[in-house]
């Protein structure tokens, strides 16, 4: 029974996590907060349920959250887009990723990939026949080379990954980047996949990049996004995309295959939470405070630190600690140590290793304490 | 912006659905319950949010759950499925079945569908390249003639679906069918796909007989189920899959990149709630009464019937009330009697028409006499 996918094994993600556990280590491994979300939320939910919104919700998502979600996109990024044609509830950004690539990716298709890459990516485009034309971006800054970009476009590229703020690096793409990418996306029909589940989560005053704020990357493009990043629930498995009409109708052609239609309950306590946007809009201070802190609290350790400019991931550089390969040393660090982080060569083209840790840090104060503690005896 | 579905329409259940909720209609057409899931059940989901299971289940579901999965497959069916290594908890049962045929289907494989077939079953086939052969059932038994079938296998058979109980035409397959199919599989490297989300709804004192009773048939099968039809919570999005362990790696391969996990809390809900096993054994005897009720009313109408065996469908042949076509009728049937139906030519091979229509009963007793005091008079 030989599969599409005969070399892939379990995600870092489920490794690290499954690492930590059995050795009781503190997880800044898997991406998902320490802290819980907002009981006024989970009530929403609960207030659903008990309404009786227990059967399907529409394909495409309960009107009154896909309303909300266009309302939020265009008041934060000026843009236009529409609730009925233009947003589709998911069962997660990753669910939304496989489905769009599954939309429209065939057999002798490219797909070009920034390196290093989240690790949904390119099995999706596997699975789906497609080539995956990779451009590793390096340490510690991890600037996009446009000109590269625009050298590796063929007449057989379809699609296009960007991701910002980027995990796993923290970086994210600013107003000349986005500039360059619609000078050299102008006159394809390159589909421009984005990212963007950490949009809320941008530091130091600077603004998110959205695809949406851009009208000649906007015609060509998903944008992804996520409640479980926004709203700390990442186990509800809630996210969406949008996208100009015509590519949202084949999106959902195949959407509505995959999962046909997201969890309803959820959706009905989204769109009344939506409502007040402090709930999203806070969240850029809330994560700073915690990036500041763990920088603060690792600045005498033999860790080298460029600050994460977005998500609640920082990158540490132990080069000056060992030259052991980050996948041993991210285990050694969670066996030896007790604190579990993600080795990001594996997101590398070739696991090429910039000696690179990636730790998050939506953890509470006392956790970032004690792990920080841990990492300056190092 | 070419799609790789770029012919198939929104499904014939949006469709009605949305037809039905414009004219007003009495809503027998899409599947779901006209009645609440247990208030219990929504309470397990409650306590499991404020108990904070609201980030990432384990990849392939909570353990709690799959064990309480393979527990009771194993009771009802004489099985040996593992819960660690056999089962995985998905986003519903399309889901399963969607990251099935992605996980396997290759340009050049070869499909072998039973018509009418559920409608999320070749799309899946086509975006991953695949070739559907399919075979044709005549209405009104659909039997299955397992020679056409074994004539239909050539060396690039990849997979093959059944579906049972089945839907739309609510039959299900015996024993001697099953000892057939394994006959005609014995030797190949076929893999099965059983369909049994109506493993629960089985009439008239029969058993349903599920892959997981055959070694042969296990031996190479994907089992997909739906919580959302056992429970009365469609909604909710939640359903799971069985295989052999060899199978079930690959499987969760590419579900880890489609959609990671599903949704946390309802799991936890789940790995209580079915320790209790009264809550889908008496599902049968439930629905038996809603078949007979709705049978027993519609007796003296000039609909012909065979009752279903099992599902929550009831087909109705209306040939001796009109020959337009079912799409036609159903819709008319809609706007001028407020009774919404599904037209089962769309399942169909070169949507043969059989003059048949698929009424869910799966609604309180009250609006299957208020529908059926209508279809008498028709
Ligand atoms: C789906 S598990 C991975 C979660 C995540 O987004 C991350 O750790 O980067
Ligand atoms: C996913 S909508 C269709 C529901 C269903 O199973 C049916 O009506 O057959």
């Amino acid at each position: 029974f030989t599969s599409k996918l005969p070399d892939v094994g379990t995600t870092i993600f489920t490794v690290m996590s499954k690492l930590a556990h059995q050795e009781g280590a503190i997880n800044l491994a898997q991406g998902f907060p320490g802290f819980d979300s907002d009981p006024k939320l989970q009530q929403l939910v609960t207030k659903a349920m008990s309404d009786g919104y227990n059967q399907y919700a529409p394909m495409p998502g309960v009107y009154g959250l896909r309303e909300q979600i266009a309302n939020k996109i265009n008041t934060l990024y000026g843009s236009d887009y529409h609730p009925e044609s233009e947003v589709t509830v998911t069962a997660g950004a990753t669910q939304a990723i496989y489905t769009i690539v599954s939309a429209f990716i065939r057999p002798e298709d490219e797909v070009i990939v920034l390196k290093p890459a989240y690790d949904c990516y390119e099995p999706a485009v596997t699975v789906n026949g497609g080539t995956i034309v990779p451009i590793q971006l390096k340490a510690p800054l991890y600037k996009v080379n446009w000109s590269a970009v625009e050298r590796a476009i063929t007449p057989k590229t379809k699609m296009l990954f960007i991701n910002t703020p980027h995990n796993p690096t923290g970086t994210i793409l600013d107003k000349e980047d986005m500039m360059e990418l619609s000078r050299i996306l102008k006159g394809t029909d390159i589909i421009l996949l984005s990212d963007e589940v950490y949009e809320h989560i941008v530091f130091d005053g600077k603004k998110h990049e959205s695809v949406a704020r851009y009208p000649e990357l906007r015609a060509r493009s998903f944008i992804t996004a996520s409640f479980g990043k926004t709203f700390h629930n990442t186990g509800w498995k809630m996210g969406y995309t949008v996208a100009p009409k015509a590519l949202m109708e084949e999106f959902q052609k195949v959407h509505q295959f995959n999962v046909f239609s997201a969890h309803h309950p959820s959706q009905k306590a989204f769109a009344t939470y939506l409502k007040e946007p402090e709930h999203y809009l806070k969240l850029n201070d809330f994560f700073q405070q915690k990036r500041d802190l763990f920088l603060d609290l690792i600045k005498d350790s033999r860790f080298k630190v460029t600050p994460a400019a977005g998500t609640y991931f920082q990158m540490l550089d132990y080069s000056e600690i060992t030259q052991e390969e980050d996948v041993e040393f991210a285990k050694r660090l969670t066996k030896d140590h007790k604190v579990a982080s993600i080795p990001t060569s594996v997101f590398n083209l070739h696991q090429e290793d910039f000696k690179m840790l990636r730790f998050c840090f939506a953890k509470d104060d006392e956790t970032l304490k004690k792990a920080a503690t841990i990492l300056c005896e190092i």
